[in-house]
């Protein structure tokens, strides 16, 4: 491969001028820039990137630090991501940190230590390690402190959640709070409770601990098992949902007619479980896409109308809640 | 953040001398070696990695291009990829790269030039792109050229499907032959149309142009809305598997009272979906962490003992299958 003393030598003028014409950075003649372009072409050189960073004191990666890519709800996300960044001629290193500080932080070292151009996290590290100066958007699970950051309308999708179920003649609902670790359940669970008080409906809290399949399945037997019957239950993911589903059909009971099912996110899963997941839509791809979008905006010193997106949600009406509304009587 | 020159200038010695000491090149006196050791520690210096790669001429950046991540295979092998490079302190770098060769070209491009590690990929370039001369392993859908390549026993599974469908009681059977550039799908449908010429039974294939849900529906409309009435359907993926069941469920026929159905892979889904899936579980995971695995060892000059890790995979009995063998007559 060419190197760049080739190129200013075929060239004939020197390094550093060559450099400049690179980076963009400086003064380089019109007469020069024809001579240096002929060089390039005739070389086929292809600048180092790891040169052009040194000088720039920017690389084109963006970090993407997930929970877990197994689940469901992420690799859309992660689509979103790097379409975006694609297109903008940006790299995307992808990190699974399992929400482990260790982990969270040598990917954050590694990415300031590569003048990476950012960072796209569900966790705000900006307290926790504000030795990392770098451009960050916290994504879904925003927190309150984060300062830029793109997520889902979460206190609608719980108001939507508990309105949905209550319309459908929920009486005695059980109400299944998210890992308490992750803002975005904390607000979807607090809406859901406020809508419920208010309509004078009938529930009790229960707390999930996990966002595995067969760890949620094991908290989905303790809860059926308990002495109440509940009509009802709201769940915070529909990973929750589709994993409380094969428990009740285990029991031999009936989705909707003996225990109706709501659950959180529209993962792909959802239209295909059966009866099929009554859910709230978050938009998952769009939610990557406009986090891409904020950092290459960050990254570029461009300006930023919103610091802060929120995307909107619906409801989702499929076969895991009634129909109609039921009086039954206790 | 401090610079490689203040190191030098505080421990008393050169950048060269301070630099061959980073990058373990060249010769450094003992006595010089405990002044920039000590340098580093007060100043709390970290090398430039970008400066580090432009000396050892590798970075730790590992490429994973993939089809779609969003397809639901997908993810757990990305997970297998990046817990292993994780450990051994390198980065993920992920392409969504849709197939699309001018995608593929530029990644590889970006690779090259940012002097990564190597490349794993779902299709062999090296034919196709010889100018990106980078350490490749070829996942899942390795080609008949590929030189490293971890894959699962693809006709094994053909063959373990094929049987498995005829042995309970398939009479008349659709095969659905994936995507026709993909030699991964190809080999298990060789090894099912084997077995079945063998058993004698009767067969038809069809063709599948996609692995997108809504177009296979659309196929799957096609087929079963045909002259033939097929008691049985072989599918290339679970993907395919779960939209047949979607129109099935459609045209209210039962499975697999009507019509018995075998997927492949065992994604997550298929245990949710309902009946629950039959299919032939592919090791997704292990299948990308044997795959950086063996980046790992080419990237450093390791012993590998085998080019070409076959995996095994295995029958998976669920409910769209027929229990016991049936005798009917057409």
């Amino acid at each position: 491969m060419a190197t760049i003393k080739q190129v200013a030598s075929k060239a004939g003028v020197s390094v550093s001028t060559v450099s400049r014409y690179i980076t963009h950075k400086g003064y380089v003649s019109a007469e020069a820039e024809v001579k240096i372009k002929k060089a390039i072409q005739d070389l086929n050189y292809s600048p180092n990137i790891s040169a052009q960073s040194l000088k720039s004191k920017k690389s084109n990666l963006v970090g993407l630090l997930l929970p877990d890519i197994s689940n469901p709800f992420f690799p859309m996300l992660a689509k979103g991501v790097e379409e975006f960044l694609r297109e903008k001629g940006y790299q995307l290193i992808l990190g699974n940190v399992n929400e482990d500080r260790e982990i969270i932080k040598s990917y954050l070292q590694f990415l300031v230590q590569s003048n990476a151009a950012g960072v796209i996290t569900t966790v705000d590290f900006k307290e926790e390690f504000p030795e990392f100066d770098l451009p960050a958007v916290t994504v879904d699970r925003v927190g309150k402190k984060s300062e830029f950051g793109v997520f889902a309308d979460n206190s609608q999708g719980g108001f939507l959640a508990a309105k949905a179920v209550v319309e459908a003649g929920a009486q005695h609902i059980a109400v299944v709070r998210g890992p308490l670790t992750t803002d975005n359940t904390n607000e979807r669970f607090s809406s859901s409770i406020t809508y419920l008080n208010q309509a004078d409906v009938n529930y009790q809290v229960f707390q999930s601990m996990s966002y595995d399949f067969s760890e949620i399945q094991a908290e989905a037997e303790e809860l059926l098992k308990g002495k109440e019957r509940f009509d009802t239950i709201i769940l915070p993911s529909d990973v929750h949902a589709v994993a409380y589903m094969q428990e009740i059909h285990r029991l031999n009971k009936h989705i909707p007619e003996d225990i109706q099912l709501i659950g959180y996110d529209d993962i792909l899963m959802s239209k295909y479980v059966s009866p099929a997941l009554s859910t709230i839509h978050q938009p998952a791809y769009e939610m990557g896409h406009e986090a891409a979008q904020l950092i290459y905006k960050l990254a570029n010193n461009q300006s930023i109308d919103q610091k802060q997106i929120k995307l909107k949600v619906f409801y989702v009406e499929r076969g895991s809640t009634r129909k109609i509304k039921e009086n039954e009587n206790e």
